[in-house]
């Protein structure tokens, strides 16, 4: 993990939860050459003493505490610069405090996931299947984008979730063609194609996923076909992935697919992200990501074809390498589906 | 505003929809002395054309050409101190780009809201309350804290906020004594104190209300006796409020009243805080705020009594300065009610 000939300061409230297992911005957690303090205010002291393991010495105070504990340390304190604002930086130089960037050692720890850390990212991706089986059953001519992301969302707290890992997207026709789309007041009508990207938090971790699938009986062909290539580029890359691949070679199966059958240029995001406490972190698996994917990583696998004014398709799983393997953690099925129209 | 003489850059979400109308985090907002630039790139950039007035002017763009056109004027840039991370410090550094931080005068901007802006505040306060109302309608025994909020989020939405402006909290029995309460798995029983804070977005803007108040039919006297003390605290603070009020005079006059009655220990926070488009901003009303209230300003009035292990009490209106007086958003009461058991 982090160097144990380093003094480190770390205050980003997602690496606070990845350290010590307890989630808060209020906290001020130190790595001191290996040993562990973390400074938390009289308000969170108890339950913060309570819940930290042995790892973890708890200090009472705040900011002025900890930067006081650093500045006797006379020595460079390593933070995080993605995450360190320049009015901080400027109140640890009051301290006489000179500081690094520890930001890439970091992301080279939380690439690799724990069975712990993998065991709350599965049932974070349950707790989101469980939530989209369940939309389904409830959705309805009439009802708008906002209202079924809505839904979702509260069978995800209601199915043990903390909340959602991002902003929950739902596009009804027209609306699944823009692949950032606001979810919006349009209202669902017979025979349309429906895109739902969503993922839900569970002890810190996040889950991501998409489906596309028709709100009708009779989805129209140029649909079908598109369906099938957007599957057939996730099912490549899913088979394709092996042990010390390089990540742009991800990328490149799935847009390989996609390209032959004439729809590359309407492929216009990277195939996938690294998930973990972050929605989005390390590996970048696009054209242009570095790096390999090894045994013990998280990430999404997610083609899409976007039809401007028409329809749009993402089919996107969050899985892990393991044993030279991609192995997902979904099991809602990938294959183009039907939702019978309700009123 | 901010000064015609100056070159700005503006990243921060909630800055850029208080500039522009438009809330993104993906685009880069430059005030060149007084002319008006957004660069944002070409997946929003027909979007941002649509809806930003004649006032600015729309640039294709993003990172990099925002940087070459600051670098290109070889002058300081001012940036928010308060959000612009090491990272990007950097990355202007890299660029050639000296920086200062314009964070004081945009905090003394934001601070005055106008027409529009107290619209949207009050608007996003009729939703809040319009929820807790309908809320109170399905509180039944054996509800979890986390059932209720969940509840009362997904009619926010119901009635067209765009999402919460900070997580709700609600704590039943025990749970409302904690002022930072983590909503969970506690159950509603009969004969309970039910502490409820919450607040929605309404076309980025926020409201922040809490209301206590007893499931039951027989609250027991320490509680009413508590009750009567902090909505005093309310209503002298609300009443005593005037135009160039010290900011830490209006929590004086709060914690004067508890003081008296022999709860001043147990309020254990400030008495407010600006409400705008961050949850908290200026000004800040507790003993040590700096500053005094001027018509226009927007903020909390939340005085608070919390008994470990009891019960604690909140009541806490959104409420804006105007022709030298306090006006609250709310309209619910303020008055101890009972909400009558069912199962």
């Amino acid at each position: 993990m982090l160097s144990a000939d380093k003094l480190y300061l770390i205050t980003d409230e997602k690496q606070v939860g990845y350290l010590t297992g307890y989630r808060t911005a209020d906290g001020y957690a130190v790595i001191d050459h290996g040993k562990n303090l973390f400074f938390i205010d009289s308000r969170y002291y108890y339950a913060v003493k309570k819940q930290l393991g042995a790892a973890w010495q708890v200090m009472l105070g705040s900011y002025k505490e900890a930067m006081e504990y650093l500045a006797a340390k006379k020595e460079t304190v390593y933070v995080d610069y993605d995450y360190t604002t320049l009015a901080f930086s400027k109140a640890l130089e009051s301290y006489g405090i000179k500081t690094a960037d520890y930001s890439e050692e970091m992301k080279a720890a939380m690439i690799y996931k724990s069975e712990t850390e993998l065991k709350y990212i599965e049932k974070a991706c349950a707790i989101a299947e469980k939530a989209f089986k369940n939309t389904l059953k409830v959705l309805k001519v009439g009802m708008t984008e906002l209202e079924a992301a809505t839904y979702l969302e509260s069978e995800f707290k209601r199915l043990g979730a903390s909340g959602t890992s991002f902003e929950t997207i739902v596009g009804f026709g027209a609306g699944s063609a823009v692949p950032h789309h606001m979810t919006g007041k349009t209202k669902l009508k017979p025979e349309t194609v429906v895109l739902m990207d969503f993922g839900c938090l569970y002890k810190g971790y996040c889950s991501d996923m998409t489906r596309t699938f028709y709100f009708g009986s009779k989805p129209p062909k140029e649909f079908v076909k598109a369906y099938d290539s957007v599957l057939r580029a996730h099912e490549a890359t899913y088979d394709g992935i092996y042990e010390g691949i390089p990540c742009a070679d991800v990328d490149k199966i799935a847009r390989d697919v996609l390209t032959a059958d004439g729809y590359g240029k309407l492929f216009t995001h990277s195939l996938g992200h690294g998930v973990g406490v972050n929605i989005h972190e390390a590996p970048a698996l696009s054209p242009r990501g570095k790096g390999e994917l090894h045994n013990g990583m998280v990430h999404s696998i997610e083609p899409g074809v976007y039809i401007n004014g028409k329809f749009g398709i993402r089919i996107e799983d969050t899985v892990c390498m393991k044993d030279g393997k991609a192995h997902t953690f979904m099991k809602v099925t990938k294959k183009l589906f039907k939702v019978k129209v309700k009123y």
